[in-house]
């Protein structure tokens, strides 16, 4: 194929059993989340830019596909999907009993120089709580990821932090708020000494100490402690700096008190500047690699953004494509037992598919025409059937059908009405 | 919600019982392809524009979003899948065991007006068949489009006609192929005299009479006695193109005999300008309209556009939000039965979600965290759950829970370890 007709850079094709594991995984997170009381939500694909623009976070804003159509909007490839919930949950569905529990599953587009498992083109599966202020509409979201990642085999655990604990200090020391999302993003970014001297140059050094020591706990309850000495500078914002302390603590003691491995880790900010409390990450676990495979928290007052009445929300996404990339070497699909109808040509093709509706709901089949028996059999074994029916002009005059197991080479003929028992009643192999 | 937090002009939020609808009719068509032997593939949802400038008609040209990427590469929103399945086939699946049947469920997008029941962004699911000359593998395609069709609900009926007619008069008569492209793209438009004025001022009177006349044809039957008269005009494209309406004819007798619907359509040409003959439509049957809800047909040769070997191919696409839109009157989930953890506040929130675990997995539920039962209660009414199971601090202790049967109002306390056999048991309503 000559390189025009590639995919476009960073883009993939995906096959046989490579998006059969993608199918795979997106039934089970629509199979889980539903099971779970959330509802699923299809957004558009492009929105306009604007919608991006306001909140999306500065890494996030520098590598999406803009353009203009032909009526001169600006429209972008959404990079992620949490601000057209926000605008669905305003424009629809603000009159449902809260919390407003929704899914999606989503391609998404960054453009950044691809690498391993890194891609223009990607897909997340995400879950949102709406108008819910309780630690559990966290916990709801996170042990339903948990649950999606156990039914599909990937063993995780949790890293957990509070961007909360850094946006207040630096509020009370009179940072704004779009320097607090430059500072966040550089603690993102891993540069935490450049963030410290950012935090520096613009409140002080009393700011920056405190965050820099904040940044350096070692363990959800060490800052607890420290958060008392920081009460003279917080001041008002003291208690809801604590009250964002005690869901962090609420939601890694259950999810421990749950079986799960919760890792305290104060440099987690993520790269989106929506956040406002607790944050956190989904790592693989046992495998050679601590890979991340997702994460979420809170963006109350989000909805305030986009114009609407501020609202309590939470959520998180998970990477599919990450976690394809994880149980790909392991994924083996359980497949239905196959016939094949093998018609022959002297046999009117529609006689095919009338058996093919005999052929019970739980095998695969599929009819195939063809000149020679031997040329039919050769297909249906390399397709990896289990039965071959053969429908030859002389067994079709007689209503009758040939029917071959692939698989131990015995062949029966048999009654057209009877076929359906017949499979049945077989204990075929795959 | 301010207009620029809007959905982009004729695009969609999809939420509550559509999005159910719809996730209800992605899954049936995976299923159904899928039991038909069907394998799936994900192209990107953008392309390089190029993929698509070959060969997508002319109308579909100009309704593509196109824009250049941060290299200046030219990209386009995939305005449908056919052209990338065949750079998918030639690049990766050529090996495989022909036929190659594939299938997909996309986001297409074109820019037009938007009109009811047309999206800027529309879903699309298609089957194509590559690798088989004969006509088994459009009926592969075609019927298994209707089990999905029959699985559904969707009452519907066949159009079929015959691009190959005209294509190969208009070569005898030397059109050009561009030229016959638009020729077919008036017919598509419904400007028949135009189409035919065109062949006369590029072919002359025989070959514009000749035309007129097969797009007259009242049945599938009168078109093969034609045919004859035209043999000294064909030439060597005669033997072909009476192949090609055997194609037809054999086509559609196989649908009759299966019981479906089909009309011979003479100025049936589609909007695609790679189809090279048999070419066919679904349109609903019984309701107050007849809606296209689909179509597609032979594009033998397609491969070599690409730069490929010459493969036999033919395929379909449905469209979904058609599809959707005539089911919305009257779909329904079938849901399963519900249970809401009602965890009251001085119990440990990890306490509901060990509960959550105990609920059958025939059973949607959740947690839910509450200061007090009534407003427990409450919610578990309004989001229409079958059963209640409170757990306040007196029942905790015991290792007990409440299980309350929401339509009934019967309430029963149990032992925790008795509650999976107690809901199984319950003859829930929903």
């Amino acid at each position: 194929v000559c390189s025009e007709y590639l995919p476009p850079r960073g883009m993939r094709d995906i096959t046989g059993v490579e998006a059969e594991l993608y199918e795979y995984l997106f039934s089970e997170f629509r199979r889980v989340a539903r099971s779970r009381g959330f509802q699923p939500v299809i957004t558009p694909t492009v929105e306009y830019f604007k919608l991006f623009e306001v909140k999306s976070g500065e890494e996030v804003k520098k590598s999406m596909y803009v353009f203009e159509d032909k009526a001169g909007r600006l429209l972008a490839l959404r990079p992620e999907v949490t601000a057209s919930i926000v605008r669905v949950y305003l424009r629809l569905l603000r009159a449902q009993p809260k919390p407003v529990k929704l899914y999606y599953l989503a391609q998404c587009f960054r453009y950044e120089e691809p690498q391993y498992a890194r891609y223009r083109e990607f897909w997340q599966g995400g879950l949102e709580v709406i108008g819910d202020p309780d630690v559990n509409a966290d916990l709801g979201a996170a042990v339903t990821a948990s649950e999606f990642l156990e039914s599909i085999g990937v063993k995780h655990f949790y890293l957990v932090g509070n961007v909360a604990l850094y946006r207040n200090v630096m509020r009370s020391f009179n940072i704004d708020e779009e320097a607090q999302d430059h500072i966040l993003h550089l603690i993102d970014k891993e540069k935490v000494d450049e963030a410290v001297e950012e935090v520096k140059s613009r409140g002080g050094d009393i700011a920056a100490e405190v965050t820099s020591k904040l940044l350096s706990a070692e363990s959800v309850d060490s800052v607890e402690s420290y958060l008392q000495d920081l009460k003279s500078y917080l001041g008002d914002l003291y208690e809801k700096t604590l009250q964002e302390h005690m869901r962090v603590i609420e939601f890694t003691s259950a999810l421990r008190e749950l079986g799960y491995r919760v890792v305290y880790s104060p440099r987690l900010v993520r790269g989106l500047a929506y956040y406002t409390g607790l944050i956190f990450e989904y790592k693989t676990a046992g495998g050679e690699l601590e890979v991340s495979i997702g994460g979420g928290g809170r963006y109350d007052g989000l909805t305030t953004v986009y114009s609407g009445p501020f609202e309590y929300a939470t959520g998180l996404a998970l990477g599919i494509d990450r976690i394809a990339l994880v149980l790909s070497s392991n994924f083996q699909l359980r497949e239905a037992r196959s016939v094949s109808v093998l018609v022959l040509r002297d046999v009117p093709i529609s006689v095919g598919y009338k058996v093919l509706r005999l052929i019970p709901s739980n095998f695969k089949g599929f009819v195939y025409r063809v000149n020679s028996l031997s040329k039919g059999l050769k297909y249906a074994n390399r397709v990896g059937c289990d039965f071959a029916v053969i429908i030859g002009s002389v067994e079709y005059k007689q209503g009758k059908v040939v029917v071959k197991n692939m698989k131990t080479g015995e062949q029966v003929l048999v009654d057209i009405n009877a076929l359906p028992s017949l499979l049945n009643s077989s204990s075929g192999s795959s």
